[in-house]
């Protein structure tokens, strides 16, 4: 298969021929910008990179689907946040919270991470896969018509296939739960459980006549945004990315940190500018914009760069 | 290659018999202990599981010599230990912080984990690594006649070799530092950098004008040992292994974890009791040695088992 015959609904233009030409460039044996296979590290944000991040992140319908079943039993929580807005529907506070965080206030996100370390506390890693399991096989999303881990991104599926077939490995690097996203990471995007970096909560380990569990703390361990994606992409891999694609400001630090002095590095930030068949947005997303454009990063157009966006849709 | 062939260091016997039998059923197709290639998950401790730990573990000189560095660059640090037992290479004192710590008694690595911390606050990981492999590319064995790095034992790397002809995807998930190992695992064991799991100390982001550097701070991220074992390496793997190698109660809770409930497990302890050609020593080892006899774990006795010790000597 030829390069571009591999990227089918990536239009042709200066984005697609950007990543073509940055693959053979790496790739090609003798030239300068040679970089070897076991050092074609590409690197991706999630929400919002490979999988639709709106009205919200996908992650955040299963932790609600929680809080209701929480509500439900203990009244004592029907009047607290983040319980209240889960019980209510309220998907205005809740849409709040992470436009604010992208502003650079985490008052509402630290209302709702307590919630959170406390909705799944005491629950095993085991439980708590097949829990995130079931809710991936079923949940669909509001207004697309199609299941939530459906409404992900055909062109940046099609990109992981081209990328590994040019030698390259991918990671997730994400700000959402690693162990939520890691049950379908295979099956939707090619990419395995240990090639998933994210968020984290505190886990023990439980002696028991089964060789022990591992159960989740009423605590965070990691929050895999900003600053923290480079410092974690690095602890997992040991290696600099040579690839990244992400779509907000909490990506910044990740793209900038792709490549590194004398090497070759693309960076991709996806631009939601489709609102006929996905979403229209910058919030969020305006700084990296603005650091995209004076550094020459490559914006990926929804609208212009993709002749289909979903996996399972024309 | 037949699996004996594959192993031409182990003497024949119950102890190779035993990891035979167990590649040789979890690979059967078909078979009730089946394990599809992608859960074939093997980790092995390193400090006296792969490589040579005694007289003292080999990251120790390494973190010795810089200790010794910055006492002659700072006289206030001589007095003080753990730099003054560096510089006056008192390895009594040393030998000691390791045996209290696997007695349980951690008052000693506080003290020597607060000078690492302060060894190496600021250093990028770049240096950091050049500096390890330079350490590691000289620095000699004590008694045994050889390379600190070329003091690692041959069986094992068989074993790697051989679980890898299996389907098996090795990690090291070791108490020592993640990234002192990975300059060298993959030229020693064939496990790439990704596939190493250790302590660590805190990184942080720093911006610059190429992308950014990261940095190490004065804080310890994560003591990998103990109960920490099966927590690090279902975080960055997110399976649960069915092969473990072990020599210390420190591996204990690793080598607990190993199988689960339903699922095949080959659990080995290695045995310090070869004062010819390595060390006799079960300092440290004595509660797992105890619960390997009472569970039924492979010992594997260095003296008994192995007809060849290390990797570049017969």
């Amino acid at each position: 298969m030829t390069a571009q015959g591999s990227l089918p609904s990536w239009t042709d233009g200066p984005t697609k021929a950007a990543i073509v030409e940055f693959v053979e460039r790496v790739t090609a044996e003798g030239g300068d910008g040679f970089v070897p296979p076991a050092e074609r590290i590409a690197v991706f944000d999630n929400d919002g990179t490979l999988w639709c991040e709106k009205p919200m992140p996908v992650e955040l319908g299963f932790i609600l689907k929680r809080f209701a079943e929480q509500a439900e039993a203990d009244p004592s929580l029907r009047e607290r946040q983040p319980w209240k807005a889960a019980r209510g529907r309220d998907y205005h506070w809740l849409g709040e919270v992470i436009t604010k965080h992208y502003h650079g206030d985490d008052s509402g996100v630290q209302v709702l991470m307590g919630g959170i370390v406390q909705a799944f506390a005491g629950m095993s890693v085991g439980e708590y896969e097949s829990a995130a399991r079931a809710f991936l096989d079923d949940a669909r999303h509001p207004t697309l018509g199609r299941r939530l881990q459906d409404a992900t991104y055909l062109p940046m599926v099609e990109l992981l296939r081209f990328l590994e077939a040019n030698g390259f490995t991918a990671y997730i690097a994400s700000g959402g739960d690693r162990d939520f996203m890691r049950p379908v990471t295979h099956d939707i995007y090619g990419i395995p459980a240990e090639r998933i970096i994210g968020s984290s909560t505190g886990l023990r380990y439980q002696a028991d006549e089964i060789g022990g569990t591992l159960v989740y703390e009423a605590a965070m361990d990691v929050f895999d945004d900003g600053p923290m994606k480079p410092v974690r992409i690095w602890s997992r891999i040991g290696r600099r990315p040579i690839l990244a694609g992400g779509n907000s400001n909490g990506d910044i630090p990740m793209l900038q940190y792709t490549g590194g002095s004398g090497r070759p590095g693309l960076r991709l930030l996806v631009l939601h500018d489709d609102p006929d068949r996905e979403f229209a947005y910058t919030s969020g997303a305006e700084k990296s914009l603005g650091i995209a454009a004076a550094q020459g990063w490559t914006v990926v157009s929804m609208k212009d760069d993709w002749s289909r966006v979903f996996t399972d849709a024309p």
